[in-house]
């Protein structure tokens, strides 16, 4: 028998394990064509809260009483497809299943020489993708700006901060506990850490910090830390906006300050940024990134949860800030 | 004795005609290497709204007590400058004066026979400009796209209708009252407008005349009507934030829905936009709508205001659109 999640009830607020259900179900048999799987590595991340919702958006919700997907690193461990040998590892978008069996389509292959198996789904996976590309396509980074990112001890943050560093910018980064602060600056080489959590004026503390103003924010959280980058900005400031945590458990439609304002007076620009837009860059982004990391250039931190029945869990865990980078899963 | 119009009283709200006062001095006389401009034509515009502020921002703002300030058509009638000849017609900032001296910097010479003297301050001036430039720097208009623009009967809007129809994409405006929607869509070609004053929900209503949603928008006025444009936006839209005339007399922080979730869940772009900072674009801009004007493929409507003392109620005429068009004051 193989456990399967299936999701369950949609969360109004922020998600409960009740919203998920933990199955079993025979072991499947790959078909011909078909390669048999075996998950090793899941990743739980915070843009599966939008799924749960049942509303159009650039990815397909959720549906009732259905598995649950997420990016995973698998062991192909039967193959009736030319294209995947017995012992190989993948990685790609995938049911939250002990075993399942695929097509192959969309799935990638991953080299274990490389970097640990878990990577792949963090700096090696769409996190560093998101980072390295949201860098590349809407940051416009140049040596000596100011380059804030919120979620900085996060899967993404944490990457964005480097590459920042890498590419001779003052790098600031925003987190919720002085732990976090201090970790992004020993371990990743950010100039500066500020905790929101610990810091009343925001605004006024990214002010203080960032005395040239902010050339690019590298938005993971959105909401009020964004109100206050966007109080010190630069005229031509960049806005990568990767993410809005803060937001994703709101019921009702969060208001605040206009932002249009602030636009216009500092001709600054506000970009949404979805990796998946840019596969076809993610050769030679992957490329780079694996020789930052060759040459020790690129740290990275995961919280691996051991256990496949954590994953709801695990995956909770995101909103209250319960890991440092990136959240996966080992079954 | 020459007339000049002093900025008197910084306003909370909307302006009034008390917070400017109308004084005389001495004719002045033109030193050494000056000419002497007689105004013909002033352009009132909303952007001088946020220069009566005491604040920082792209544009210093007005000092009390000093004369007011705005995009004057002027005639040499003196001059002691080798750089310009008497009776030669020149257009630049200049002050609320019916005569001024001037050393020259920053005027440029105006050909009457290309057009009216007046569209140097519209259609060939600052708003045509910014029309060009605005669609040019941050629209990307593709044919066959949808384009909305908000004041869309205003000397802006107008031109972008125009230029958006001359590259083949779908243009629907936004304005004030009926009058205005038959106008622009009986003169400048828009295919469809929408009275925002007698529509109780805007969103639907842009929804229902944009059925392919919405590619770019040209925004000249912020607040609620960029609320419901967004709520219609495509993958990948353009966002042109050109004004916010609708925010310019709040006297508090206006609040809206927070627009990061869409941009992120629409990979949309937003951007400031300021035509002074494309200055170097402004010749091949300003030949390719005077190639328009001449072909007869461009139209534009000027409201002009008679009588120097006229200056600040025209002015004022502008935040309860009493223009059609390009808002000028013949001397």
């Amino acid at each position: 028998m193989t456990k399967t999640i299936l999701f369950k009830n949609r969360p109004s607020g922020k998600p409960e394990t009740s919203d998920f259900e933990i199955t079993q179900e025979e072991d499947p048999k790959p078909a011909e064509g078909e390669i048999l799987l075996k998950s090793l590595y899941i990743s739980v991340d915070p843009y599966l809260r939008g799924r749960m919702r049942d509303e159009e958006s650039y990815i397909s919700p959720f549906k009732l009483n259905e598995p649950m997907e997420s990016n995973i690193v698998a062991e192909v461990i039967d193959s009736r497809n030319s294209n995947f040998k017995k012992g190989e590892f993948v990685s790609g978008m995938l049911q939250w299943k002990e075993l399942q069996v695929s097509k192959g389509t969309g799935l990638n292959k991953v080299d274990k020489k490389l970097a640990p198996l878990s990577a792949f789904l963090g700096v090696l996976g769409l996190t560093g993708l998101t980072a390295y590309l949201g860098i590349e396509k809407i940051g416009n980074l140049k040596a000596g700006e100011t380059l804030v990112v919120s979620g900085a001890a996060g899967a993404v943050g944490s990457v964005v901060g480097q590459i920042g560093r890498l590419k001779g910018c003052m790098v600031v980064g925003i987190a919720g506990s002085d732990e976090k602060v201090q970790h992004i600056e020993e371990k990743f080489g950010f100039e500066k850490g500020i905790n929101y959590n610990s810091t009343n004026n925001m605004r006024k503390a990214i002010a203080e910090i960032c005395s040239d103003g902010v050339d690019v924010y590298f938005d993971n959280v959105g909401g009020e830390i964004l109100d206050a980058v966007l109080a010190n900005i630069n005229k031509d400031a960049r806005i990568i906006n990767c993410g809005a945590i803060s937001l994703y458990n709101e019921t009702e439609v969060p208001l605040g300050p206009r932002q249009e304002g602030i636009l216009i007076k500092k001709t600054a620009l506000m970009q949404g940024f979805l990796v998946r837009d840019h596969a076809k860059d993610f050769g030679p982004a992957l490329r780079q990134l694996a020789g930052w990391l060759k040459e020790g250039e690129l740290q990275y931190d995961e919280t691996i949860v051991e256990g496949f029945e954590n994953l709801p869990e695990a995956f909770i865990g995101l909103f209250e800030g319960k890991n440092t980078g990136k959240m996966v899963v080992k079954v």
